[in-house]
């Protein structure tokens, strides 16, 4: 199987005549694609523990046909048996990650299918639990369509474009945030040429974002993370494109490590920074980037290289966090399903989110 | 052997009894301290040759130390026997790296104290070899010396500093470049926290400056490159120190690839930005950094985790240039063993050469 065949393979899909959840297994990326087809439900717990599939989004969307798959075989003569099969199987598959709060939103949301259909056949509601999962997937595709497509906007063809981290297909059902308009512009025969921050310590970038790009034919070149001053001096890059973890209602976006360098360096050769991520990723409770707590981790990710070899000496320390915030003020606009978001973002955000409950109430949520 | 007792050793010594070059192997570094004793001329060539002792000025005092080793041993009966010989035991030294000034530099000067000195007799001008080999060491001593002087008059007991990439005690005599005020700071009893850039591609900041700082009681911590934003936020820096590749005459300075990066995130948060070599480092007939012609080097560094293990997808490019320039308007201090020159460099550098010009001719080379 050739690496260039990713984009004709999905991260996450529903095989229905073979009653099996397939994914593209990330923890064989970049040096091999090999697509799972799995139908046990040992499997597809494991595939989620293993990280053979990752991403919030995709995780939700894997769970859910995990899920949909488990209840198809439940051997049930009353709706109290199915429920109470039904219940364990999601518990179980809740298990497999236990901080993904999307792993846990979207069987709560199947979970939701059955209670709210008490009084159907049980085959009827495998058929409802059936139809809620390629919702959930086609929610995904379409919020990811909708970032990319006001990412578009923001970008020609031709253009030059630094990304960090992965924020791509491999982490959604399709498309991605940060690199949905990378992808979206393919599907409409655009070209683009993408630096890829290689990502430390992980190397995100060098082994995710830059195979799903190469495997969508896009012009993909990697460079360690300091090299990225250089090449915005090389006057190669039109915009910066990342995800978020998390957006402060005053626009603070907290993303990978590196982020805010990303967007100082940017702010300095006059380059455009965007953030691309999901009404979802935006928590208007907080108030500033100041105020979300990053996460620490392993030194032995920085001083050992990738696990393998110790490169710095035994009692140096090491700082490790997983996360910074690029300041409002350094960021051109921020991209969501409901339009881009522009400073000042403690206005502008409100009203991307009255956007979206209208949207929500004229019961229009993808069209 | 403790990795704690490299700084009871030298980078580079003679062994005047035993007749023998003394060097750290650094590629042994930061795994093991193993300490090479070298008589034989094969083996000083394979030190330089393979990066046993590395660093331009470390290379050329272990050069002057080897040739004038060969010297000692050459049986000659006349002059021109011994000039002969001696020759062609300084080209053998010097086809160790073809490319290094300093090497050749160091050996000619030593050859010249041969021509020079053409009718005294030939143990005498052993001697005199012996004299000029540790002479080169004494200025590099003297010069990195006066460096960490000047530099120490930047920061303050208990300052963390940020480094990028080695300009140390492991590419010099003694005390380094940009780590001269910190080696001469804990001689004088003082504390320093510093932070070392890994400097990917080859993570010289992850294993060679944490190793010589941490070996001299330093409080060392190594971060990944794209980790310097958030430390210089969490307001641990108070100077950044780093080493010079060839600073042109406007000031700007080209250095290790992420200099530039590091040098506008230090303005962005206000921290001074100092860059620390010898005035040699100082090209006054090279206008702008722009005219500096940067060396690319492969890919597979970047791609190929520390040479091992494939880390980017085949086919995706790579940029891998060997080093960048921090802008002159970036530079808060150019710190060279003349004296600190401060913007505008286009006068205060040509000061600097004005008082080594003038030390030099007052023949009070180093006081």
């Amino acid at each position: 199987m050739s690496d260039k065949s990713i984009m004709t393979y999905e991260t996450v899909a529903l095989d229905e005549a073979e009653g099996a959840l397939v994914i593209l297994d990330q923890t064989k990326l970049p040096g091999e694609v090999k697509i799972l087809h799995l139908t046990d439900q040992k499997d597809i717990w494991q595939a989620i523990y293993l990280l053979q599939v990752r991403g919030a989004p995709a995780i939700g969307v894997a769970a859910a046909f995990g899920v949909y798959l488990a209840a198809k075989e439940i051997k049930a003569d009353t709706y109290e048996e199915f429920c109470e099969a039904f219940h364990q199987a999601k518990e179980y598959l809740n298990s497999s990650r236990p901080t993904a709060v999307n792993l846990s939103w979207a069987l709560n949301r199947m979970e939701q299918v059955v209670i709210d259909n008490k009084e159907k056949p049980i085959p009827e509601i495998v058929e409802l639990l059936r139809q809620e999962s390629i919702e959930i997937k086609a929610e995904d595709v379409w919020m990811c369509r909708m970032i990319g497509e006001y990412g578009l906007t923001l970008i020609k063809d031709g253009d030059g474009i630094l990304t960090h981290c992965n924020a791509g297909q491999l982490a959604t059902s399709k498309y991605g945030t940060a690199l949905a308009p990378i992808h979206l512009g393919r599907e409409k025969g655009m070209n683009f040429r993408v630096f890829c921050d290689e990502t430390r310590p992980l190397l995100q970038g060098a082994r995710l974002s830059s195979f799903e790009l190469y495997a969508d034919g896009v012009d993909t070149t990697v460079i360690c993370d300091n090299m990225a001053s250089q090449v915005m001096k090389n006057g190669w890059v039109n915009a910066v494109f990342v995800g978020c973890d998390r957006v402060a209602a005053n626009g603070d976006a907290c993303n990978k490590i590196g982020t805010s360098g990303v967007a100082i360096l940017a702010k300095y050769y006059g380059i455009p920074f965007y953030v691309l991520g999901p009404t979802s990723t935006i928590d208007m409770s907080i108030e500033k980037g100041e105020d979300i707590v990053i996460e620490q981790r392993p030194q032995e990710e920085v001083t050992e290289m990738w696990y393998k070899q110790r490169m710095a000496p035994q009692g140096v320390k090491a700082y490790n966090p997983a996360f910074d915030f690029a300041d409002h003020e350094l960021i051109a606009g921020i991209v969501t399903e409901y339009g881009i978001a522009r400073p000042p973002y403690t206005e502008s955000l409100k009203e991307i989110f009255r956007k979206k409950a209208e949207a929500q109430a004229e019961g229009k949520r993808h069209s």
